[in-house]
């Protein structure tokens, strides 16, 4: 259906498999404004839930009638939860006969788990004196 | 100071460098909960910005003196985001004289970003038929 989303996102990286990088730079107000929306789609447990039976299916892709027994939820706000997912660009999905099927969009993942990681060779940056206070 | 929820975390994952696995297996809902509050810290354009200062300052650490005047926000609005981020587990600080410093949590981030990652060789979850149709 809609990669809207994703498309937005990508004129904020620096390059298409990597990151406007969380870690190594601070972000501007845009790269932030749009990254947060993933991360709020990520922010809720049965939307993470759905996410991690959809991306760890076998052959790809899951009805959403195989989704939806697995919650104590009615079926629109099942619904409602995979809208979320795919207005994020994390899962796209298709309609066949009576039935939805929905799949990971790994290059969003991708694409977190890229801003998420410290560059090779990075040293732990809490000095030693404020780590000690920490503890 | 409290790294009460960071300790939560750990007792859902399976590994301490590792992960729950959002992308390989169905995560459980106590999972879930636990790390959709994390993502839920994320999911706010000016903790990410703040979280991106933090992580990215060379010395390791952040007055929060040195962070309020790249926002058009409060001091006390400035000092409940960077709560939230204390609670989820990705920065940590202390008090010196007048000002508090922060620093990341780097534990935290690597372990989304492990949970956030394919096995080595995972091919591409959407099936042909299914790529097609999305595009």
């Amino acid at each position: 259906m809609s990669n809207q989303e994703l498309v937005v996102l990508d004129q904020t990286g620096e390059t298409g498999a990597c990151c406007p990088g969380l870690l190594t730079a601070p972000l501007d107000e845009g790269q932030a404004v749009e990254l947060a929306k993933v991360f709020k789609a990520l922010g809720d447990p049965v939307r993470l839930r759905l996410l991690s039976m959809i991306a760890s299916r076998a052959g790809g892709e899951v009805c959403v009638c195989d989704l939806t027994p697995a919650f104590d939820l009615s079926q629109p706000t099942i619904s409602h939860h995979l809208k979320l997912l795919r207005q994020a660009g994390l899962i796209d999905c298709e309609r066949r006969g009576t039935w939805v099927y929905y799949w990971l969009l790994p290059e969003m993942t991708d694409r977190l788990a890229g801003i998420l990681t410290r560059p090779a060779g990075d040293p732990l940056p809490a000095p030693a004196e404020a780590a000690g206070a920490a503890s």
